[in-house]
């Protein structure tokens, strides 16, 4: 039995999360499910994308996940299921949602269309396809259903794509996105912590459209003065420009999407 | 070993749910939680009861509901268990919480008091009672412990009952009650979409109180315009008045429990 | 297999319990997961403790503690792991945060510091201990790792002690401080109700800085009558100031930490 991983943006407000969970104990009593989180923000492909991979770090490796992010549904956007080179599956729309974290899990090996409507909650809504089929198709994997059956193969080039931003790394310019902003204040970068080149205590220029400012690149908020902007590693591995003990998106206007340029100084 | 399906008005704020977990895993380990959701407003009973209705549609069989809106806990309201004929078990207070659930679960065969206070916690506080009586009755329920067990049996034709609003359809009115407004603004009523009568693409008129305005009856939100008002099916398979990409219950001053009427136009 | 019993204050808005728990269940996949609470106040150390102190009443005796309220990550603090006279073992930040729990346990028979890193999640971020060394840890101990793989052993003596305030119980007057107030404005005392010496019906003089109010020791809140000041036995087994039907924090001005005196009258 393999686990499930279960990323939606129903929220916990409702009984969304619930009632799927008893469509998947219904179909499979022994199978695990892992929350990630139920709170991505409504109808945001790209931050549920961003989450979903970088969870592919840290879940077992069999998981099956199960990601709605769904602004389609009742569209003709197809449902799909994934099968990954490591051995992990993938369940939801056919978006993007699934495709940066299907990347880190090695690569697509199998892709199918969820036609196979024997496997479906039956009647088929026409808005809440996390229920009536998402749900049930992750629980028949989890329990050992073979990956054929969920319906018809697609062509793995025809799959809805989406890149998530990452850094451009110039001859001393590091052009880059805002991807997200912590209840903090602190704006999430799309720059990698992983090959940035940077040294902690280095000093870079800044700019997010109104010329430039002076940041710190510091190992932790510890390492900074309060008031000082920061360049900080973050939980998912990525940079984040925050103020120790501010808020930087409210100090510097930062969004999602904003696009921001650090220039390396002169030695 | 049942699975328990817990919904509760506790919320995910305070350690009330966390606690009830732990008794439940105390005297079963092996258990199956499935958290329906605890966001239910304070003491709503009604809201309650629609969506512990609604889940007996997608919940496991064999299924031991633990639900808990109790604005009567410390008074004289008794706390009842109960056997249904599709095999399902729930606890919960006398209040009419669990009699719609009950009534879509095939209709209850037995009942009884919790009065066997040797599967309660001890000592029993006087305000929580979910903590200290419901879920270690369920808990014993899940995992094998005789129905019989939890106390003295009461008549079918004694316990508090709950009838959820339902449509009223007329010679071509149909009057309903609002039964639930969700954070975009929609509004639930009363009206099943099984056995409404409508077809897609009619036009009707819809009185809140103040007069008549037009209504169409759509299969989802993308088959409306903007701003469009729209009946449409939802997820708990009701009929919801909404504004495609507007707030229906702000722009008509829509509230729970208000009473609306339909009227069918000539063909 | 040992239950884990998970508190912290991550909050529900993002993926980082998600994330903590794609990591337990990658090293224990059969380990069953309580949650307790995620929604401790930022930073909250004395809050946190006095949850997972209460919590020591209700969970399963091998029960592993997970417990993360950790303003300190990134600076020297201990990382550790207890075994408690119970059976029962904790992991957590060595700020206090284990330590009333642990005394409700029994008492600490045996102490580590997590420094077999051969435990942790790698690359260890300097931010997210949460995910990268105490849930790995705990997870190892909930499968039956060996206490003493975890880590160096440290003197109890040495541990980082927290005490939760309590009453003082003088001639006549209660001191006691405000440990928590909850969203209906009741304020949660430090008096323990066991102990208190205290009648119901009884008529008290209640001090928070201004003089004195008469207030009430009632049994349960249908006592009271709609707008009167009483004191009545909360779910955590203390004291709590409250108004009935009304918001006593407000109406009092109470905030956590604040001291209130208590005076018995003449008989």
């Amino acid at each position: 039995m393999r686990p499930i991983c279960f990323l939606s943006d129903f929220g916990l407000a409702d009984d969304f999360v619930g009632t799927c969970r008893g469509v998947i104990f219904r179909i499979a009593p022994e199978v695990r499910v892992i929350d990630l989180t139920h709170s991505v923000p409504s109808f945001g492909i790209r931050a549920g994308a961003e989450l979903l991979e970088h969870a592919t770090r840290y879940m077992p490796e069999d998981t099956v996940y199960l990601a709605v992010v769904d602004p389609g549904v009742g569209t003709s956007r197809r449902e799909i299921a994934l099968e990954t080179e490591s051995g992990a599956m993938m369940v939801g729309p056919d978006n993007g949602l699934l495709m940066p974290a299907a990347a880190s899990l090695g690569g697509v090996s199998r892709a199918a269309c969820l036609t196979n409507d024997g496997l479906h909650v039956k009647p088929v809504s026409s808005t809440f396809h996390g229920r009536d089929v998402f749900s049930p198709v992750a629980a028949y994997l989890a329990s050992g259903t073979e990956f054929g059956e969920v319906g018809d193969p697609v062509d793995v080039e025809d799959l809805t794509g989406l890149d998530l931003p990452d850094d451009e790394m110039g001859e001393g310019d590091i052009r880059a996105q805002i991807m997200d902003v912590d209840r903090f204040g602190n704006a999430r970068l799309s720059i990698r912590e992983e090959g940035c080149g940077l040294r902690y205590g280095e000093k870079l220029a800044l700019d997010v459209g109104d010329g430039d400012m002076e940041i710190s690149y510091v190992c932790t908020f510890g390492s900074a003065t309060s008031g000082e902007l920061i360049l900080v590693p973050d939980s998912h591995w990525r940079l984040s420009v925050a103020i120790n003990k501010g808020n930087a998106a409210r100090a510097l206007a930062l969004e999602v999407g904003s696009k921001v340029t650090l220039r390396r100084k002169d030695d």
